[in-house]
């Protein structure tokens, strides 16, 4: 990195050459497939046990079959970040989003007020379900699982709802503490 | 409007041919200059008055000379609208904002998280005032205003961030109680 | 204005000979009217265009015929200008109402908790919606419209409802920011 | 009571004939002074053990000498009601501070924004506390009691801040509850 | 108490021997009963008009015959002064809850979410109750009664439900102010 | 499990033997260390590639050598996770905390109201830092981390408070979804 290039982080941000051999796989990896190396993996490779514990939550709930779409789980992630004030995630996740999606305008809609975005009643309630697990999980109860069945979700369609909320809590905070800075190519992916 | 178009308001939208005639005559300079005629003006001629006095009062602000560049307006804009969660605002003045700024990412990072954004201090500063009139004015004191003469900011300089942010506190809610529906061409505006 | 008076804006307040002559005739006018001016006139004077449409504005939605009466208007007012804690808008405006409603009690009782004021059931419903839209409009659904239809209100009153609640959200923090100061004369108006 | 007049508690409210000796004779000791009842003796009356510990607190509060004048007790009183939405205390303690301050302006513009009202520094230092006991109790340190004696109250003043504002918070949730209705006599009182 | 005890109180704590008879006998009564002085005891004991009257009103709420038995009443004191994050009251009152309600989980349960708790459904209603009237009393209106009724709550349970939750609103904002320390000895009873 | 034990999840509960064995492992070697299995591993080994992530990003956190003490990290967790009403991390956690502090008090303590425990000024700027990112990460800034430092915490130790109180959000967000139950072994460990 040069002098005059954006921080990424607030925290030391380690060379590739510095990292264990997993950790660097991983993010040539990412690079090889994305064309540049998203700033998520750089600034969380500073905690290498911390990294592969992210990234393997990451993966279990992002990653795997589930009643939702990946499209859908990053609706998820784009509604509640915002509303976590997260730049990195909304501006990340939302390039992702919009690719998954094949809409170049969903996560722009999403992002702000998912209520008016063009979105399904299903979508919607599974989006009222993530903004309380983010915003007031103290108030879940069984009726919001009952409404989530009402419009087909299943229990397990449930967990992965509040699983993917929940670990963007924690995302959305790492991510603001780190000041961690969205590269400059996830704005226009996705815009068709 | 054929009916397979996505609906633009809650309320009635009238044809330009109904329109008085200043009204359309403003939305054909709109549509001449843009390509297309954003909507806000559409779902606003509904009520001509109302229409009237609300793009005086727009222009009044946003158009004139001031210490504020028309760039760093549309910030005040897009930040305190991301906060009222207003999906018009921000993805219909982010488009401005990336325009007047010719700088594809800062409305997004703006949106979301303004004080993370590429910004100079004074610029977070008139950001600081701008959230603080726009989701607590009752607690503004003269200790603010004399935050913004250290950043260098006039007193008028202080009324164009204060109105600027009172103005659209007003365009949120009719936004977000029409549901005010973004035009398509605005998300991909000056994204470079 | 001699020394001792009490200041009725942190900005600058021109003379009324100063003014613009639309400004000032419609300052002389109120005037007439209402036995002494109102600080806001003098206050936004400060902006002839914004002063301009600032009443527009008003007159727009206060003025004109509606399936709200015009104390129903007030109402919308006090009650979202209490909640803002807009000293200027609940004094002035409380004093408007009690004239217009020739209830002594009805604008401190609508100020402080409109729930436990002497109103209809429809007033409520009015007054529930119209602080939905001043305290969280990103919220306002169909449903908000349906619960109105169901009290008698027509489309065309709820838009009537939101565009009151939405200019005093302007309103309310222009009187804020200006540390607008209400004349003494409304304190006691319309108290029989 | 007849059947026209407006209910005064959503709670039963016994007849003077029924209460306890001590609890008439206060109240009627209170209409021999004030030329009417005020409500809240009524519909505390329902409670005699509570109705006599309430008033024996408030006067060990509002009756005692005090660093704090009887009018700056009442400012606290109404500045804190109006932020708990308490119609009775507001309208009722209003009319008591107008007639102690002698100003037929300061509830009102207490009750609103006391920021913005005809005060001391000092009485705005108290009120800041006060609101700050009533509102966030919990963040309440050393260094709230250290700005207090920058603007001259002793320790024992701020006790009796806090004291007024902890009663008032009691006060306001029991009035809410009840449904308590203010007496049409306290509007206009001290108006001048 | 010596120097290395620690503060029970930032205000001065009378000697027993300096207290009024009727103060003293009463907090002599009580350590008699306890085995140790409760702190608040000696707390408020700094001002004994107070003392009496706080805890008369106490006494008038806790003490007394009522449709919701003694565990019930202290359930409500624990879940408000969670919320209120007021230490005293939740440790001291939670150790009675322990005592009252011969279990020991259920003072832990309660005060961190009692929507979690071992609860019935009707105590569960209780404290939904409760809990708005500590935190937005100005909301509470006929359908809160109905749904008390609908558990089975008579109108005397709802004012005594309100009592407690209003009493504790006081009580957690005095005990915040003056840091009032709770014994050590309340932290280990009824556990069991 | 017999059909009288109370529910320790909304989800369904995997048997011992049906869990993949590295996962009934770890289990088997908390449970052979504590005497009992706390649920959380339970409640989580319904989803095994969840349990793996959250337990090591768990261990990377709380196990490491850190700047923090095993104790003061149980502090962030009991802190926050209060704000957030988690019942199961509060009374797990502060079982920890009561251990690991050697100190029978400050869990209870620390849980409500940590500004009034028994704490250094040094672990009060710590659980400061711990809340601002639990519940408005968005406004952390470089000024945080130098409050950090004036206590003599480094940039690692910052990371490790972030990070603690991260992954509590996380934590408390799963529990309470999944309406996780805490052991009834953990009330009364650490009491003395």
């Amino acid at each position: 990195m040069t002098a005059t290039e954006p921080k990424i982080s607030r925290f030391p941000v380690p060379d590739l050459a510095d990292m264990p051999d997993d950790v660097r796989a991983r993010i040539l990896a990412v690079q090889e497939k994305s064309g540049f190396i998203p700033n998520v993996f750089l600034v969380l490779a500073h905690r290498p046990d911390e990294f592969r514990a992210f990234f393997a939550y990451h993966d279990a709930l992002m990653e795997k079959p589930s009643g939702l779409s990946k499209a859908e789980r990053e609706m998820i992630v784009v509604a509640t970040s915002n509303l976590n004030q997260c730049q990195y995630c909304v501006v990340a996740h939302g390039a992702i989003l919009r690719i998954r999606a094949k809409n170049p305008l969903i996560a722009d809609q999403v992002a702000v007020n998912y209520r008016k975005a063009d979105l399904t009643p299903r979508q919607k309630a599974m989006l009222d379900f993530a903004v309380k697990v983010s915003q007031a999980a103290h108030l879940v109860g069984d009726d919001d699982l009952d409404a989530l069945k009402a419009h087909g979700f299943t229990e397990e369609d449930a967990w992965d709802i509040a699983g993917v909320a929940a670990f963007f809590a924690l995302s959305n905070r790492m991510a603001n503490v780190t000041g961690m800075r969205p590269n400059d190519e996830f704005y226009k992916l996705g815009r068709g």
